[in-house]
C-alpha cells in the first residue's frame, strides 16, 4: 500500500424529502446564492419550486444561471464567474447531475482567478480556492457530488479537460433517490456505466497490497450489477434507486482509490469521443472500457482473473487464467449491453475517421494511464478494438 | 434504506514516516498543544521524541499530560480540562490508541463546559463543541481516530459510559503501520476483535434494503480475517499491518452504518465486564459477541445465514438455514480463539458472581439493542451463555 492522504468532508443528506433542507444547509454559507441548473427538467418535476421555496424561507438572495448542457461548456462557466463577482455570491447551489456540479465547481474556482477560468484546465493557472458548492443531485453517475474534480468542454477546439482540488469538494450534497424516478432508462444506464467505470479505474492498479480497497471496490461493483436490472425494470423501486445512488457516490468519493495508483486512461480516451461527437459520457465508456480491458489485460492476468472471479462469479480456471480473465471482460461487456448501452462505436455510427486525431488529442499532454502507459499509437489501437 | 446524514471530515495521513507531519498539521489549529498520551511505550519506541521534535519545529508550546490507562478514567479527563483552561490550549494531540483518543475527546468537550466533564456521560449536559483533536495512532482497534465517540470510566461507581457528537471527530489522524510493529500479539488480537465487533454491530440490523453497506461490511470483515494471521505470524509485515490499520478506521468511520439501525448491545454488555474486571475491551468482546449471537440469531436466521456464507464462506444449506447460521457463529468463535482471544468468561477467571449486578447496570438507562431489544434478564442469559 502506498502512503496516502484522504479527506472528504462533504456532508451527505440522504433520503426522502431531504431537498427541503436545501435552504438551511445553504444559509450556513451566506445569503447570496447562485442557483445553477440545466434545462427544464427540474422545473417540470417541481424540484425547482421546492428548492426556491426552501431558499426563500431562509431569506436567500437568489441569482439564477440555468442552461448547463451535458459536456458542460466553458462559456457558461465564464458567465457564472461574472455573476459571482457582480452579485457577491457566497455559495453556488448546483441542482442537477454531474454536468451542473462540474460547471458549478469551475465557476467556484474561476471566481478566485483574475484571468480566464479555462486557464485552470490548460494548466496555466493553479487552483487555490473555490466558492462553497452545495448540491441537490438528480442523476447518480458522475460522483461529482463529493469529488474534488470537474470536467469542462471548450467547444472552440473541441477540448474536454479535467481539474481537481480538495477545495472543490462540495460542502454538502442532498441525495434523494425519489428525484431519480423520472430518469429515462438510457440515462439511468449511462449513470450505472459511469459509476462502474470509476471503480474500474481504481481497481486496475499495479500496487499489490491493497486487499481491503480491492474488496470494497468489488463490493460496490457487485451491488451495482445486482441493482441495475431492478431500477431499469421498475424505475420507482426506492430501495434499488437508493442503492444505485449511494453506490455512485461511494464509487467516486476517493475512498476506493487510497494507497494505490489508478488508471484514468479510459476516461481520457472516452472524453475525446464525447468531446467530438455529442454522445453521453456513460455510453462512450461502455464502448471504450471493454476495449481498453482487451488491450491491457495481459499486463496482469491475475488481477483480471480476480476481477472475473470476485465481481462476476467466474470460476477460476487455474490451468487457464487467461480464459478466466477474458470471461470477466466478456461479462463486463455483456452487462453493459444488457442495460441498453452500446458496446461498439459502430452502434452509434462512429467510424474511424477521427481515430488518429482523437488519439493524438488524448495524449497531447503525455502518455495516459497508471496501470499500463499508453501512447497515441496504443490509444488508436483501443479505438480500433472498439469499432 | 433509512434516511441518513453522514459527514466525516477527518484528514487521514496514512503510511510510513507520516508522524513527521504532526507539527505541521497541529500548527493549523494554533500554538498551544496539550500532548496527551499513555504510559512509557511511546518514549521507549522513540515516537515521543519524533512528535515533540515535529511540534517544536513549528514553535508549538507543549503542555504534557501522560498517564492514560486502558478504560480511561474521568479523573485524568478532569485534570486535562484544568490544563486546557490554564494554558489556553488550541488543540489536543492524542498520541496512542483508543483510550488516549477517547480521553482527549472528553477533555475537548469538558473544556467547553462549566460543570464537571462527567455530566456529559450521565446525560446531565449536552455536547455543543469540542477543542480540535489531532491523533497519532499506535493501536488499530477502537476506530476512535475518525469517530465522534468517547468511552470513559468513572472508577467511583465502576461506570463506563459513552458520549458521541460530530464536533468530537478528530481534525486529523496520522496512521503509520510501522508504529504498530511493536504491539504485542495479545493486544494486536484485541484490536482485531474490537474492529470486527464494530462491523458486527452495524451488520446485524432490521433494515432490509441495505445491500451496499452489507457488502462493504463483509468486504472489511473478510480482509480482517485474512490479514489477522499474517500480522500475528510476522509482526513486521508492513502490508498486513497496513490492511489491519486501515480496516480498523473503515470499521468505525460510520460509513458502514449509514441508512440502517445498528445494535450496540454487545459493546454495552462488555463494558460492564471491563468496567468491573480489569480486562481488555477486545478480549471481553471476543467472549460476549459469540454469546450474543447465539442468544439473538433466531430473530433473523436469514441474516445470520448470509453472514455465514458471505463472510465465512459457509455453503448455504437451503434445507437447514439455522445450521448455516450456527456454523457462521461457530466460525466467528473459532476465529477469535485462533488469534489468541478468550471466548469464555471462565478462561479469564470470571464467575457468575456479578452477572446480576452487571446486567442491571448495563440496562439501567433502558433496554439495549436495535436488532433485538434486551432487558436485564436477557443480558443475564447472555452472560450465562458466555460462562
Amino acid at each position: 500500500m502506498e502512503n496516502f492522504v484522504f479527506q472528504n468532508g462533504t456532508k451527505i443528506l440522504f433520503g426522502k424529502d431531504e431537498e427541503h433542507q436545501t435552504g438551511i444547509e445553504t444559509a450556513a454559507y451566506g445569503k447570496n446564492v447562485l442557483l445553477h441548473f440545466g434545462g427544464g427538467s427540474i422545473k417540470k418535476s417541481g424540484l425547482y419550486d421546492t428548492v426556491v421555496a426552501s431558499l426563500k424561507e431562509q431569506d436567500a438572495n437568489i441569482v439564477e444561471l440555468g442552461g448547463v448542457k451535458p459536456n458542460p461548456s466553458i462559456d457558461l462557466v465564464r458567465e457564472g464567474v461574472s455573476l459571482c463577482r457582480e452579485h457577491n455570491i457566497d455559495i453556488i447551489l448546483a441542482v442537477g447531475g454531474g454536468s451542473v456540479i462540474d460547471s458549478a465547481k469551475a465557476i467556484g474556482i474561476g471566481a478566485y482567478h483574475d484571468g480566464d477560468a479555462w486557464d485552470f484546465f490548460t494548466g496555466d493557472a493553479q487552483v487555490t480556492d473555490c466558492l462553497p458548492i452545495g448540491v441537490v443531485l438528480t442523476i447518480p453517475a458522475a460522483g461529482s457530488e463529493t469529488s474534488g474534480g470537474s470536467v469542462i468542454t471548450n467547444e472552440e477546439g473541441e477540448y474536454k479537460r479535467a481539474v481537481g482540488h480538495g477545495t472543490m469538494r462540495p460542502a454538502f450534497a442532498i441525495l434523494n433517490p425519489v428525484l431519480t424516478y423520472t430518469l429515462p432508462a438510457y440515462q439511468t444506464a449511462c449513470g450505472i456505466t459511469d459509476m462502474s467505470s470509476h471503480i474500474f479505474e481504481r481497481y486496475f492498479t499495479n500496487e499489490k497490497n491493497v486487499d481491503l480497497t480491492d474488496r470494497l471496490c468489488e463490493a460496490t461493483l457487485k451491488t451495482i450489477i445486482q441493482q441495475a436490472p431492478l431500477v431499469l425494470e421498475d424505475p420507482e423501486n426506492y430501495a434499488a434507486r437508493a442503492e444505485i445512488m449511494w453506490a455512485g457516490t461511494i464509487a467516486h468519493n476517493d475512498s476506493l482509490g487510497v494507497g494505490r495508483s489508478e488508471d484514468w486512461a479510459s476516461h481520457d480516451i472516452e472524453h475525446e469521443v464525447s468531446g467530438i461527437y455529442d454522445i453521453a459520457h456513460g455510453a462512450g465508456l461502455a464502448i471504450i472500457f471493454p476495449a481498453w480491458m482487451k488491450y491491457v489485460y495481459k499486463h496482469d492476468v491475475n488481477r483480471f482473473a480476480q476481477f472475473a472471479n470476485r465481481v462476476w462469479d467466474v470460476e477460476i480456471d487455474l490451468n487457464d487464467l487467461e480464459k478466466t480473465a477474458l470471461e470477466g471482460i466478456r461479462k463486463t461487456e455483456e452487462f453493459f449491453s444488457s442495460i441498453g448501452m452500446p458496446v461498439r462505436l459502430s452502434e452509434i455510427d462512429i467510424d474511424e475517421k477521427h481515430f488518429e486525431e482523437m488519439a493524438k488529442k488524448a495524449t497531447d499532454r503525455g502518455p495516459l494511464g497508471g496501470f499500463v502507459k499508453l501512447q497515441d499509437e496504443d490509444v488508436k489501437e483501443i479505438y480500433q478494438l472498439a469499432k
